[in-house]
């Protein structure tokens, strides 16, 4: 690939890109301008998709968008009506190719169904992308049509036709990892800090701690189309063991090491970024293709694990059978965040009670109720160690009483554990969890100290 | 957009592809390495599709796209068949959705239908192109699939599959249009060498000429995947007025002018440069991009024609009415060549026979019978005047006598014309094409030449 | 020029400046590695500068630069020591050279005497540029000649050499103009923060409520060389009128206009970023490239102002006649602060001492004693109008109670205002400054309002 | 360095020059357009070096620039005289600095001695390069300087300026390598293919087949300010073992081997491009730079090598003793063109000839007579092996009858090479080429061929 040469070429979008937007559309006129109501972007949307669309599609299709922009709440729901309620396909000619593929199953005749199948929004969706930067009016269209209903119930049409679209679009191999460091454009930089979603970026002194030292990293995902604005990025921090909390990474004064010195890659955040492509799996496996990178950079990483929340342990917990509840009890209460010898003695049961949350509680399909969980172990991870108190952050005391889990990725083991998880649902684990799970579930209130610390500390074998 | 920050961002696509494809493949690793024969490029493309795929997929379509291609036509056609015939929609669900839709056409039902007819060839591709230049690879091999049977009958749902993809991932929305100069780099302009189709480059002198001067112009259609390679260009001349022969316009020791001082653009050659795309319509108006570009950029532009061939010409004649078969007979003989009386005496009969060609022959379904005719009409351009002799090349002499043909773009009447055009199969010409279809069709051996050379003469005006 | 290989060339730079600093020195090797000690900083200078120095000029320039980079401030002074003691020319040959010169001044003898007067430490300086960013580095050791003996008469011949140096290699036509906008990397704006030496920029917001929108500019000059470090920065608020007061400009909750709609551009802010570079007068005439520029951009701009400060007001005005001390006294007591009535009675005495300060307040030579006007006047733009109360900042009051200028920059009339100046001293300025300057010279302290207002409000026409 | 910022900052400049550049000057007109004469460009240069000079520089410096441009040569001479006979330095002043410093050797008065000698066509030169791409401009007017007048003693103050700045502006440490490839623009594989001095490149294919191959490189310095012009460029065979002529290097159907398994870099031409830079020194050292880059990125290679002409062999041989005339003239013939015995016959002779010429005939100085072994020893390299016949070109044969020169430069002996040959002229050889020393020096018309072949052979050990 010439670099220089594409350097020039993406110019040349940049400057199209403000010529059509620096050119300002005369008031009132509906020629040319943006469109000025629901029944105007409805008619325009005909003519786009009509004969005469094809050849002034860039400048009907900027009217549109513009239009649709300048609308508030209420118009812009009913323009999703408009675009939910046409464009289906002939169901005539629909049934037709279904009874003619049916008489006859053939390439020809499947050919035929899957056309006559696919509705004339996705030819509509494909024409408004003309316009100047209508990819990413189009997610930010999406993105409203998931805010607005989150179940997508009211537009079930629309939302099916941009999925098909999005899953070609955005392709995975399309997708670009760029490290984001203190050298990234400002605007790009802001974004990541109101994108973050785990572990808030307090303030631009905040986001340069995660970004500057040589034992930070930052990667974000990028798609050309959307180029200033990342789909999802994962935050790392260079060690030299596993953490076992999340203040130990992002303490302000930390011992630095040289990336060069580190064994262990936690990635500690992981934030999609794009409200509009929610069920767009671009982000399964990105952190393989991170930890091979690094690996690749800095040979002396050994370890690549997380440091990640367990968002559903609070509620499982409190649900749980009887002694579960008086262990979520005297976790909440919170005595134990001022009180040391408190903590150490309600450690070995919650973390305990951590391990059979995230390797027992099931859903109904039989993947593990812990989100997070399903996460790493469906991209190969295993399930590493349970910490706790490991986050005395207010929503991760609310939502896991801050307790924190490190999944372990092995590059040489994932395609393995995957392939396990994707079919047996199995949940590959450290042995250290493993004997966790062996111990009796119930918590003594004055636990035989011994005996759990020390099986919460041969975690750390 | 931030044209800094995208540069980096596809350093890092290049440097990329530069380490992946310069690890070595094992010697006989079908692990690692390209898949060694067909049974392998099968079994690999079994394993992509299936879950364990999602893990290592950008190894997996690596090595099944680098095996394609050190395979020989014979195991390429193989492996085409293999692709061909796996991955079917599974028929017995097919039929049930479509059961389900005609019982209750619902989007819900609707939605299910599509699901099902979609084939799991276009995720297998879709997977594959998560390959460094995998985009470029999967192009080749739709090329290779065109190119082994034209029909593409042996292949029909593979080449359903591909067409579907390629028409969201090349949607005009992506392309890119860029000046080709004597600043780009050498590569491309080889490339441009080579993918020109009507007027041949004979040398890099050539070339030279007709993109460093002032008053010529090349645009090539870029996408951001295949970025050092065109999809399309189009070269034109800037002139006084709209030229009458191709000779006017390559001469060697023509008079330059400045770009500036230039009332005309001549289209004077377009290529399409990617067999592989064959059939997905970016090429469709781009003329009207660059004739917009220009116009803004030498406002004293005023016309926008093209200079291009009829390629179906001298069939059509030749296959005529009597009178015009004694008239192909004529140009076929050539004795205009060396005798400018009989090329005067032909000139008149030519031009009208040419101009009854283009607009009166019609295919079955009312289209032009001439390819470049139902082109250029259908982008909304006028038929504005008819040249003999215009190109004395072989291929010109063959295909069209020499005829060549001016077609008109008036940017105010394009939608019009293309709606006309689209809707009722109208040819819309000049005044002095209209002409010259009234006058009588048979060609007197000797004419009056006065007559006829009026009505050629007139299409001046 | 083209940009596209011009930014693989730069790649090329950045890698190759990555790889020298990315292989590390082994410990306590004086071979390959930076210096230990000023004897071995003076040694290593000796070889650079030796035939053998031709060899392995850039690593021995390295050595030498990453040495004084580790030193401590009183290493450093003895490395500047060692720099200024050895390397002066020839005392014999220079005479001898001097000599021939007077005995026959021809360009033979002159271009000998030239040679033998520069030191032999402008060519050591030469080639401890051949280190990777040695322009920066050398650029620092100078900050640190000029920090560490303000007057840099501790090291007069080795100041005199980097001038001569800087001024070559900074020449203006070498320094490039770019806007500092939100989009550009957070390491420049970083800088910017820290630059800015007249209103102190807060933090991030305060930044990029001056470069974000539509009506604020930031255009930073750089030089190739050092690449991401500007060397001035001027801020540009496009208004609707010549502000009166900083606070206008800064104001978080102003009203914002479309730049399109600006008639004027003020100059609020002056930094110069480089102490190193201190008397290289890259800096004279930028306003006018930038004035140019924003002409150009936005025809609409019909005024160009400055908002400036006059830092040697208020101890003019302390040590000025008898009345004036009164003034001062007033001013100083800050009363006014918080009583606009007694605000209003200042203004008319303090605007006109103004006046009279930046006019007619002049050192010996005969140039204004305020160095700002100096700059401006310098650059030939007029004295247009006096501000007060205009900066509440606690700088601003301390050096000029609060007082700040208005100078014009007339396009067309810079040229001869600087020749005025230049040659004459002569303060051109605006009609509403004249009269001011004709007003009795004492402050009544209770005036007559009406007249000196009128005289000051006059300013506005 | 910040890659992308820099590309929007070079982006600038691009456009800024094209802005000027495109502004038309109006006919006739002597306030904005280029000086029309001789007398209005040494009036506009007296404007440029006066204080009104510093407020419209830019505009001054390209009208000037812009009028050299279009002078004829006789113009242009006069133009140099001009610029010769104007703008000394003030001899008054110059004398008294001079007795000053005589009187008292002090930094103070060097400085002003310093000061006083500079001529004022220096700071006239350093504002000429204010013009957009004047630093280009100023090293076309010295080019003309030196071809107008070889010796330039017509300009001998002009030039000793021009070679001062230019030291300075083309500091080594600014210069910037890199690989020139098939992916390079056009328009600078257009300048290489003028621009090679030494293997004449004869068309776009020749060049192809020296920059395409994975064993082919070819790698040109460029300087920020002339971005798109190289200033040297050397070209480079990757081999199995040193050749021995030109045609195994340049050979069309010669088999090419992966890069990765050469152990020889054969630097097999070198070209300078700007005439008016020369005797600025910046090509010395920079086949070291080649060396050490293809070392790190291909570790299998172990020896650097040079292909290399001799090119005053033919002079001197015929101009040596008796026995070496008659060998001359044998070699003039030619006879052994056709007739390979008599090749054979010749060649030890001639070998042993060309080793002493390079080793043993030296200037009055002590240098070696020949201009190529002086720039290759001087580098540090070895004399290593003479090849005869090795150039059958006409150029080749009528300077050194064919022969050819491999020189070795060994990483790890460069420095001390480089000194012993600085110090003391000491020409470092080969054993091979020390013992064809030792040989008689007459030719046997019938040579025992035993005896010379086998020291002839023994080179290749």
């Amino acid at each position: 690939m010439n670099v220089g040469f594409l350097t020039d070429l993406l110019q040349t979008v940049a400057e199209r890109g403000r010529d059509v937007i620096g050119r300002a559309w005369p008031q009132g006129s509906s020629a040319s301008g943006a469109v000025r109501d629901v029944r105007q972007f409805r008619s325009t949307c005909d003519t786009l998709l009509s004969r005469r669309g094809e050849a002034s599609g860039v400048a009907l299709a900027a009217s549109i968008l513009a239009g649709y922009r300048d609308f508030d709440v209420d118009e812009r729901m009913k323009a999703l009506d408009a675009l939910e309620d046409a464009y289906w396909p002939d169901t005539e000619a629909l049934l037709a190719a279904a009874n003619a593929y049916q008489a006859n199953a053939s390439a020809e005749t499947l050919s035929s169904l899957q056309r006559a199948a696919e509705s004339r929004r996705q030819e509509l969706i494909r024409r408004l992308n003309l316009a100047p930067d209508g990819t990413a009016a189009l997610v930010k269209m999406r993105e409203d049509l998931l805010r607005f209903d989150a179940g997508a119930e009211r537009w079930p049409g629309l939302d099916a036709d941009f999925r098909h679209l999005f899953m070609s679009w955005f392709n995975r191999g399309f997708l670009v990892m760029r490290r984001i460091s203190w050298r990234t454009p400002a605007d790009i930089l802001d974004r990541i800090i109101r994108y973050e979603a785990v572990h808030e970026i307090h303030d631009w002194s905040d986001l340069r701690r995660r970004i500057e030292p040589d034992d930070r990293r930052l990667f974000g995902f990028f798609h050309p189309q959307l180029v200033d604005d990342p789909l999802i990025f994962v935050e790392v921090a260079l060690t030299a063991r596993a953490p076992v909390s999340i203040g130990e990474v992002l303490a302000e004064d930390r011992d630095m090491i040289a990336a060069a010195d580190a064994t262990t890659a936690v990635f500690y955040s992981i934030s999609n970024c794009q409200e509009g492509l929610r069920g767009i799996s671009f982000g399964h496996f990105l952190i393989k293709q991170v930890a091979e990178d690094l690996k690749r950079e800095l040979p002396n990483l050994d370890n690549f694990v997380t440091l990640s929340p367990a968002p559903g342990f609070a509620t499982w917990l409190a649900g749980a059978a009887e002694a579960d509840q008086s262990l979520a009890q005297a976790a909440a209460e919170g005595a134990w965040r001022t009180d040391s010898a408190e903590a150490d003695a309600l450690a070995p049961a919650l973390i305990a009670a951590g391990a059979r949350y995230l390797a027992q509680a099931k859903r109904v399909d039989g993947r593990p109720l812990d989100p997070v969980a399903r996460f790493h172990l469906g991209n190969g991870a295993i399930l590493d160690r349970i910490n706790w108190p490991a986050d005395p952050s207010d929503g991760a005391l609310r939502s896991a009483f801050g307790l924190m889990v490190n999944y372990r990725y092995d590059l040489s083991a994932i395609e393995l554990n995957h392939e396990a998880y994707a079919e047996k649902s199995e949940v590959i684990m450290s042995s250290a969890v493993r004997k966790l799970l062996t111990r009796k579930a119930t918590r003594p209130l004055k636990p035989a100290k011994s005996a759990d610390a020390a099986a919460a500390s041969e975690q750390a074998a």
